[in-house]
Order: C-alpha cells, then structure tokens, then sequence
C-alpha cells in the first residue's frame, strides 16, 4: 500500500467530536454591514469604528498610501503616518514614547520576549490574556502564575526570586469580567523589588482615567520607569493594530530587538490613519468614556436587581455566569434571535471554567437599548442562571 | 533610600552600547506617501498595493463597514467580506477552504500550535522565518533543526522520531536568499512517514505557479490532505493579513483552536476588502506574476555580471553579499541616497550571520528601473563586495 498521508489529520476529527459531546463547538456568525441587532458584544466602546471622521481617515490613507504598508517598519513599512500615530499615543498618554504594532495581541508577545529571557523572571495574574500567556510562554524566563488579584503572592514572588532581572504581567481590565487590577499594589511591589510592570490596558484605554488615557494614567503610573503599558487600537480606537507606550529606552529596545516588531508588516495606512483619527475624536469628546462607564454600570445594576450574578464593571466588560457551557450557548443564540448580541465565553475561553455571557457597551447606547438589552437578557435566560 | 524603579532597565543601555559597537543599531524610516526612491525593499511584488481597484476597494470598506471588525472573528469580528475572501482564497488556490488571521504572522503561530503540541514533534529547515520559530517554541513540540534545504535529514528525523505525531515545517521561497525549499522531496518524507506539512508560502503566493497561484499548488500540493499552506495578504496582495489554506478538518480545527485567531480582534474590513480585490486583479492579469520573476532573473544575473554574489532568484527576493555589517548598511545607506531603496540584512536577522543587501522586484519595475538599480548598486558598493 502506497501511503497517502490521509490519516494524518485523522486526531483532529476526535478532537472534533469530543467538543461536540462537551457542547464546545464554535461558529462563524459573519455579519452585514447594516445588521439591525443591538450590539453588546464587540470591544468599539466608543462607538467610534464607523465615525464618519474614523471611517473617512482609513478611506483617506488608503487612496493616499495604498492599502498596505508594504514591509516590516524597519525597511518600507514606517510611513509618515505611523510616525505622527506614535507621537500622538505617546503624548495622550504621558509616556515618553510609543511603538505601533500589527495587533496588539503582536504588541505583547513583542514586548514581553524583548524584556524578558531565560535566566529572568516573570510572574503573572492567573487570568491574564492569552497573548500576554503566549508572550510569556515564548520568553524562556522563569514563569510564576499567582491566583487571580493576588497583589501579595505577585510580592512575595518578586521578593523570593532567584534571578537578578523580574518582570510582572498584568491586564489592567481583566478581559472575561471586566474587573480592576490592583495596579497600585503592583506597582509598590516592583519599585519595591526592583521589578519591571507590563500593564496590557486594551480594556482600559479609552474608557478608564482622565479623557479616556486609560488604567495606568489613572493610577499615576504611566510615567514611572519600570512601567510599559500595552494598548490595542481596535477596540476604543475602533481600528486595528498595537501599540507599546512607555520610556523612551524601552521603546527604542523594542524597535530593535522586538521579534513581531522586526518580522511583521507594518499596520495597514488606513489603520494607522483610522486610529489616529480616533484618538483625535476621543481628545475633542472627553465625555465618551465617562458615558461608557455609566451604560455599564447601569446595564450591570440592573441584571443584579434580575437576580443574575453579574460582574460589577470597573470599564466597559460585564460578565453574567451561566449554569453551563450549553445553557451559555443557548442563553447568547436566544438572545441574538431577540435583536440582541452577546459574547459567549466557554471554556477554554475562561480561566476557572465557568460559562458566561459577555457583555460589552459603548458610549452611543440608549436608554432604550439598555432597556431592550435587559428585557431581552431576561426573557431568554436558562432555568439557573437567576438566583431567584 | 526609596526605590525609585529607575535602574530596573539599566540592562537595557548596556545592550544598546553592544549593538552600536557591533554595527547593529537599527532606525525607522518614515516614508512620506509621494516618495520617489525606487523601492526594491517592499514586498508589494505585484505592485498592486497602490493599484486604485486595490486601494479604492479598502476605502470603500471602510466607509462601508467601519475602520475595524470591532471583536474577536468568532464575535463580532467576521463580516461578510471575511467569509468571501476565504471563499476566494481557497478557490484560487484549489483548496477545500481558508481561515483568515490578522497577519501572516499570526497565522503561523496559530497554525504550527494548533497542529501540533507536547508529546508530538516538529522538523524544520533552519532557515523558517521568525514567526514559523516562534509557532515552533510556541507549540511545546520537541524540535529538529535541520541544515537548510536538507529533505534528507528531515526525512531521516521523521523516521527516527519517537512521537505518533510529526509535522515538517517549511518556507517555501525563504525570505533571505530567496531560494525554494524542495518540497517534492518533502511532500514525499512526510507522506511516507504519516507526517503533517506545513508550507509557509509568504514568497510564493501570487509569484510562483499557473497565475500565481503559489509554490505549494506548483509542486501539485495544494490538495494533499496532509499538507497546510500559510500566506500573507501583505505581499502580493499589498494589504495586511494572513491565512491558512488546506483541508477543510484543518480549518475547522484551527477556527475552534488556534489561539491566534480566538484571542485576537478580526482583520480590519479595508485590508480584507483590499486583498479580495488584488486576488481579483490578479486573476485579470495572470501575467503579473511572470513579470516578477522575469524582472528578479534579469537584476540577479546583472549584478552577478558585475561580480557580486547575487542569490540566484527562485521568486522575487534577491539577496547580495556584503562583507561586513557596517558595509552591508552603508551600502543600502549610500544607494538610497542615489535614489535606491534597498533592504539591509545584518544578524541576529539573518541565520547564516552574513550581512546582505536584500532586493525585491516588482511586476511593475521597468528596463530603465533596472538599469537604474544596477548601476547605482554598483557604484556605491563598498571594497570587497564584487569579486572581480
Ligand atoms: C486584554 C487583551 N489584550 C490583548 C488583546 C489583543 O489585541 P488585538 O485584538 O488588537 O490583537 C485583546 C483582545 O483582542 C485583549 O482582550
Ligand atoms: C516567510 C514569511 N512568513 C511570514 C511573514 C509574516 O507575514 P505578515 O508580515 O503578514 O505578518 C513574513 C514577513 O513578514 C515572511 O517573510
């Protein structure tokens, strides 16, 4: 018999099926452009991915620049506008500088790898984000995991290392329940122990802190210099790509040294642009934010008055516990049939394996899409999810 | 003394003070959008970047769909035009279906840890692209690094494994020298001994094959039901983005599993747009891609005239020798002020340590842009650079 390499693969269709038994099964939902459900589970906070100003500064770049930027930002992918992006970011947030990536999932496995290695430590919060996972993972150092908001076991591991150089990894706004960091607490710990802090403030930027400058300007922290926060453009800037801010000698080491930096295309001109224009946006409208976390609030309260265990929001993420993987899934597709689409998060998706809806708001909400989100959240819940 | 946090980044001087004394410090250089450097270092190989059909179809989306996809793919992040570029992908390529990532990059990673993992093995070349090594080390794989374009000793390390699963990893057209891995060979070795193949056709794509097609369907691969093949819409197609091509349980198995597609935020509608439309301009125009190759033979074989060691261009990536690192810079340095922009290979980018102008040509180039590129390439190469 001739080999054929057919049963290669043949442990994904196991693979397969077992999620299939387990109710894990995932699913494309693409969407068109002028969908009419009320969308609470994107990350565009402020509403701002179709602003005619965003939207018309990504058209703009593209006819300008073309729609790629045509190599890695060492060689031809730095355009003017990447530039003027960085400077920009920086200057909102207070940092000295700043460094745009393809994604900010690529920001944090640039940033992470470059400031860390084997021979260095890393401790982290249990339930940071699967890049800064990834980017701890692909840095060779010495990885200590402590349990989720443990600023103390993060301190007292920084204080037992054996290793001359630390670095601690944190979410700012921890992306499955919307909650806080202690980031003053960390912060302590590693002036303290003589310790980097990489804050990945993709949740808190643009909704967190004075005008939208997010988690780590509200803390006091963005200028300190054992401090980088990560952002990512597509979620308040409502475009796409990463961005690193942070002391002038770390974002020149990335520039040199960062893997997903050095080996990726540069971010498409449109999104450059786009974000730009964003962040523009968000400077002239300071109230953006502030409307953000007051939806959010709001739409939590009122699913707790409901009886549901809905995760108090310190941003703009809300999570709502689901009896089961199943009841989770059928919970967000009857809700999605009534006009109204949440996230789902399943496991893997969460770290202590608790089945949720996700629910995100944005600046332009109503009150009467909040009133219909409730109502709708309500009437197609599973038997268990209320308390009462 | 209060800790200050200050020298928790000393280390990082120290490093930068090496790379300066080594030759090796790196610089952005922002382009303006009407710059008149001749530009053999992008990667826009087909010149379609800037093409208005291209360029006008990613303005369009974005005033259509928003600056961003707005969530992860599995949210809110696949619209319809993500679904129609996979369709068209995977049709182009003759493959049974396709997964769009948010770059070439990411879809390495997610692919390599997706296909494979502890307990299993992975060979590879020793000169894959950083985002195949860091798939690599990402996976939890054990390992084989073989000599470059050695299918022997791969062949040899895939019999002698002690792992049920295996998966050989590969550039096609590396990204250095651009030479073609010889993928026969590999195609036969993995398909005798029941082993996965993952080909990354970043260089191959829309150069090599009927109507560039790529060189995994020129070497009759693209069906096999063993075979993965990775692809940038970040070259060719002259946006951003990347995708796996292959069998459709692959695929499936990747949307469910791939971390990098899960856990990051949708490509922007524009560069989704923008490669649906270059995939179409190409199919218009099948002899774009016969135009690079002819145009990267024609500059080789001349700068091999002149006496430089000039890689013999199996697609559209030329690379030249340099003798040093600071030559290798002061080259490039010297014929972008002529007119000339080249690319500059210095390690730790380059995996044999030599420095190398890398040039890249473009369907569009004309006789006069290849005159022009040689004579000023030779007249500012420094001593030791031609061998006669
Ligand atoms: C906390 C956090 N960090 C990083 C990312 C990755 O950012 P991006 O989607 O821009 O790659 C995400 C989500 O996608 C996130 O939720
Ligand atoms: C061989 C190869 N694979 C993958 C990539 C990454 O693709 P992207 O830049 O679209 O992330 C590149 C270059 O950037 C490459 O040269």
């Amino acid at each position: 018999m001739t080999a054929t390499g057919e049963q290669v693969f043949d442990w994904i269709d196991a693979r397969a099926e077992d999620r299939r038994r387990a109710g894990l099964t995932r699913q494309l939902r693409p969407r068109g452009a002028d969908s009419t459900l009320l969308d609470l589970a994107g990350n565009d906070y402020l509403g701002l991915s179709r602003d005619k100003r965003v939207a018309g500064a990504a058209a703009a770049a593209a006819l300008r620049w073309g729609a790629g930027s045509t190599g890695s930002r060492l060689v031809t992918g730095t355009t003017e506008l990447h530039t003027e992006l960085e400077h920009a970011l920086a200057a909102f947030c207070g940092a000295q500088a700043a460094l745009v990536f393809s994604s900010g999932f690529a920001a944090n496995l640039g940033a992470i790898t470059a400031l860390s290695g084997k021979g260095s430590a890393i401790v982290t919060d249990a339930y940071i984000h699967a890049s800064l996972i990834d980017g701890c993972r692909l840095s060779r150092a010495d990885i200590a995991v402590m349990s989720h908001g443990d600023a103390k076991s993060i301190k007292h591991a920084l204080s037992t290392r054996r290793t001359e150089h630390a670095l601690v990894v944190t979410d700012s706004v921890f992306s499955v329940d919307g909650d806080l960091a202690p980031l003053p607490a960390l912060a302590e710990a590693c002036r303290e122990h003589n310790a980097g802090l990489l804050i990945d403030d993709a949740h808190g930027f643009g909704v967190l802190g004075e005008g939208g400058r997010g988690a780590v300007a509200e803390a006091g922290l963005i200028k300190e210099p054992n401090v980088i926060t990560t952002i990512t453009l597509s979620k308040s800037l409502g475009a796409q790509g990463g961005a690193v801010v942070g002391p002038r000698r770390v974002i020149r080491h990335l520039l040199e040294t960062a893997r997903t930096f050095i080996f990726d295309t540069g971010l498409a001109p449109a999104s450059a642009a786009a974000a730009l224009a964003a962040l523009n946006a968000l400077k002239e409208e300071p109230e953006r934010p502030t409307r953000v976390r007051d939806n959010a609030m709001t739409l939590a309260m009122r699913l707790r008055e409901a009886g549901f265990r809905a995760s108090l929001p310190d941003a703009a993420v809300i999570s709502v516990q689901a009896p089961s993987p199943s009841d989770a899934l059928s919970w967000a597709d009857e809700c999605r049939a009534a006009g109204v689409w949440v996230g789902c998060f399943r496991p893997p998706s969460v770290p202590d394996k608790i089945s949720r809806l996700r629910l995100t708001v944005r600046a332009d909400l109503t009150e009467s899409d909040i009133d219909k989100a409730v109502d709708v959240i309500v009437r197609c819940a599973p038997p268990g999810a209320a308390q009462r």
